[in-house]
């Protein structure tokens, strides 16, 4: 595979001419300790250099090697071990984690930039860390602070890892019927019996120790949902020096096969009686649990966007070197040409270039609404955040997952037949970013979740919100890009109006919500990615970078004229409703 | 993975209510002598019996264990000789070659149905048997009588097998750029010196003997395309007695490691001054393959249905068996249900649903279009079907590959995690059938070809003759479905209108074409299968399995609904232009 390149200009442009992350960060104190524009800009060059001279290169060994398991222990490829020290001395873990605890206290746009890093270099290597990183934001978030003291230092350090152990067999979207079991000891810990399946890095050998997340169920607690508690369980205890003890009563049962990320392990971990400490309350576990799964939800659409971007990155080298035909503008030469000449061909490109660059700039934008909730001293304008941010990470995770798997099919058809060959890496790429769709709730029930969720519970305030904020950036900057901006202000218009339609529609019949879901969700996806473009192509005008100017302004009108127009089908498509699809029995289908 | 079931109900269904087929062979002296309804019906069934107990059962296994290479020498997985010595024995290779030779002299309509069983069962395995037949319909229609006489009948018996070698590693889609030397002997036979690359079925131990078709170059010859030969190679040279002589000077130099179908070997084949025989007239070799490539063009479309279908049955069982939440209808029950209650899982299936029966029937159609050009007495309808034949093809292979990659994307997705793990199949199925829209001309190049040398080049002649059957089908049946047949008409107005716009501006400017094309082609085919559903709801409302025709119309009413509408902004991003993708500089990309 060709070598990664860590797209640190286009994060310097998003964080300081798009967002201005630097006024926001002075503004306010916490961050203020933490970060500047010069430390940024040497966070993001530091992990540039890690995550393409020392990840990188491991990424289509460790495909073909995959992890292996044996009586229980998983092996992973090789360099892996080697590289995770990197990433664990680096600090990297901790970035955004709680200082108190040993982080470093990094806000979320600035993390989030170091995951798509660390996932464009390899995605089944981010995992390891990235839900290590997950794992402390719940635990801070909602655990005792003996438990914080206890794991949160050596979590963030990187030598104890995380894992989020919650599907099983029979329970995967549908939570309430786990029957993992929680008996409370004398002590105040508890035992854990059961058995979950698809447990990312559940067992593995880059960390001393592993940390599991694990959802199970009291006796007694309510039934379904409701009746849900989070527990920690360490695969070594604690002692109370800190030192490890006992092999704890759980293991590795085995590990999955899989189309891709095959350097991640995905494991059946089986719990006899293994001791685990409740975080947050009895039968609040979920609640506890998502607090981690939003910011989970983020990392799968950083996730789908890196593999995307390698993707990009590779096609685009292929697509100058490779020499087949003539173009049609120029033929006097008769010899062939780079095949970036062909019209089809820049059209794949550009439209991973404007989707890949769009969902940067959106998750950097969905980020900092994470951040202004975390750090902001207003609470209204925390809250309003919050919301914004609730509102957008169904759309984090499974928009940006959907346009970065298209991207990875693009990349690789932009390579012909060389596409399908696994030592080039684009099918890889492939394999690899189509789990971002399907884990951390498939994009279906990301899609349930904005429509039924965020916005009908809500009665749309949210999304209204956020229409006006567009519509407001839109006259505010129409002289500049009047054709785009106009549009712009049409197509939230149009998301506005089919939001009316469809609450309206399900006030009488709630399959209207499910039935226009994942349409709905594109059509606000492609939307939203307008309004990024338009924020890019402001910015673009007034930074001195030429080179990035223009490159911005171009790719943000293709954006408009090629990509944008695809909402038009989207709404008629929703508009069809429910019907449609009960009318056939199941004897029909 | 789930077991495969033929759809014969279906094709019998498109067979005689649809086309008519029974009243086009009746018609026509040659087909009469050698098919009628009840040979068709019992050919249907033994295929499906052959495919079903057969080859299916092998596919899963041939995934994980591949084909391998030592030596020069490749192993299939187990099972492939058996399986692959009952085709032969049952004269499935040969079912629709020429009599005269041992070929069954089957219509196409009813081969293709052969394949997409076939393929259904198994993609990779398909390969070797599906390209032996394409390399037949190549010889019989070009190579002299003594040439044909000493290979077909084997090849038609499938104890010698075919392939096609024209890729080389410079040289891909632009095969004006082959370097593989031809030179003449003294007895008439060639020379053949050069190094071939991706060829299916090179080298494999299933038959006695292979049969390379070898595009290669005479000295003097001109340049590029036009100056390009086809030999016959064989891997054993054959004696005047018929029986094997001397192994031939070309090997196997290795094989490719790819993303799926494992069971098909892909080689680099090493020709060393091998003995070849010319095949049709000198440098008349590209056109002679394409008579090959015609056919293979819709044996690849019939591929990409074929793994489709096949997702569809498992996710379909799948969504019927799995247990997870509850349908919004239906709550009163507390239990979680199957997850076809879920209206997105319904979406899914139904999109599934909707594009493979379309696709069987463009399929079929296509076929039917081929077998009037190859059987009519009528001259001018021979030639009018192999226009529309010629038209269709790059949308069989390319449009129907688009939507049945999507669609195995779908069935996967329907199975939520467990899409990804190996064991399910599901993701084998992404696998296979991804190379689809790639190999045999990329579907970009298929676009081109469409809209260059079908429609352009045509100046929109057969693309208006086509147009007005449509049209003419839709007011004949306007009155049975007034709202779908209606949505077509301003469907093929839509389709007629852009054809125009595209002409118009490509006049001026070559690169408008390219830019088009893509979007086009799908435009084009999304049309196509409004016809092909429209004749489906037409027939089903006079055939008497009452189920068959019930589901017909409810998936035809979704089609119109649900997925047709998409064409209103495939028409807004090709009416983009071709400058949007020439404004950016080789640097800004």
């Amino acid at each position: 595979m060709s070598k990664y390149s860590a797209p640190v200009n286009d994060m310097n442009f998003l964080l300081f001419d798009v967002f201005k992350a630097d006024q926001f960060w002075q503004s306010n104190a916490t961050l203020a300790e933490n970060i500047d524009r010069e430390t940024a800009n040497a966070i993001l060059q530091e992990s540039a250099k890690v995550t393409e001279s020392v990840i990188a290169p491991n990424s289509r060994n460790a495909d073909e090697e995959g992890v292996t398991w044996n009586d229980g222990l998983v092996t992973t490829p090789k360099g892996f071990k080697e590289a995770y020290n990197v990433v664990a001395e680096g600090g990297w873990v901790g970035l955004a984690g709680d200082p108190e605890y040993g982080g470093m206290g990094m806000p979320k746009m600035l993390s989030a930039m170091h995951e798509e890093m660390m996932c464009g270099a390899d995605l089944g290597f981010s995992l390891y860390s990235g839900l290590t990183a997950g794992a402390c934001v719940s635990i801070n978030a909602h655990a005792s602070d003996q438990l914080k003291e206890t794991f949160l230092p050596n979590m963030y350090a990187g030598t104890w890892a995380g894992s989020m152990c919650l599907t099983e067999a029979h329970a995967g979207t549908d939570l309430g019927l786990i029957k993992t079991k929680a008996e409370k000891n004398e002590e105040g810990s508890y035992n854990i019996t059961g058995s979950k399946i698809f447990i990312t890095g559940g067992e593995h050998d880059l960390t001393e120790n592993i940390i599991h997340l694990v959802l199970a169920k009291l006796p007694g607690a309510p039934e379904g949902s409701r009746g849900i508690s989070l527990f920690i369980v360490p695969k070594y205890n604690v002692n109370e020096d800190g030192t490890l003890g006992e092999h704890n009563a759980l293991g590795c049962g085995s590990i999955e096969h899989k189309m891709g990320i095959h350097g991640s392990s995905t494991c059946v971990m089986n719990f006899d009686g293994a001791k685990g400490y409740l975080v947050g309350e009895e039968n609040k576990g979920l609640a506890c649990m998502f607090t981690m799964m939003n910011y989970e939800r983020l990392f799968v659409g950083i996730q789908g966007l890196g593999a995307s971007e390698r993707s990009y990155q590779n096609a685009l080298e292929y697509a100058i070197d490779r020499k087949q035909g003539k173009g049609s503008v120029k033929t006097a030469d008769k010899k062939p040409e780079s095949i970036i000449v062909h019209p089809d061909v820049r059209r794949m490109l550009l439209n991973m270039k404007a989707l890949n660059e769009g969902a940067r700039a959106f998750n950097t934008y969905v980020a900092m609404q994470l951040d202004i909730a975390k750090f902001s001293d207003d609470s209204e304008v925390a809250k309003a955040a919050y919301l914004k941010g609730q509102l957008l990470t169904p759309i984090a995770k499974a928009f940006v997952t959907d346009m970065g798997f298209d991207s990875c099919v693009a990349g690789q058809q932009v390579f012909g037949g060389h596409g399908y060959i696994r030592e080039w890496g684009q099918e890889q790429l492939v394999r690899d970013c189509r789990i971002t769709q399907i884990y951390e709730g498939t994009n279906g029930v990301q899609a349930l979740d904005l429509i039924g969720r965020k916005v009908a519970m809500d009665n749309g305030n949210t999304a209204n919100v956020l229409a006006k904020e567009v519509i407001q950036f839109a006259k505010d900057h129409e002289a500049e890009f009047p054709d785009e901006l106009n549009q712009l202000i049409a197509a939230v218009d149009l998301l506005s109006a089919v939001t009316v339609d469809v609450l309206k529609k399900a006030s009488s019949n709630p399959s209207e919500l499910g039935a226009a879901s994942v349409e709905y969700l594109h059509l606000f996806g492609y939307v939203l990615f307008g309004y990024m473009w338009a924020k890019m192509m402001v910015a673009a005008k007034n930074v001195e970078d030429k080179a990035l100017s223009q490159s911005k302004i171009k790719t943000g009108k293709y954006y408009f004229a090629r990509i944008l127009p695809k909402i038009m089908s989207l709404k008629l498509q929703i508009e069809s409703g429910a019907d449609m699809l009960f009318t056939h029995n199941v004897e029909d289908f």
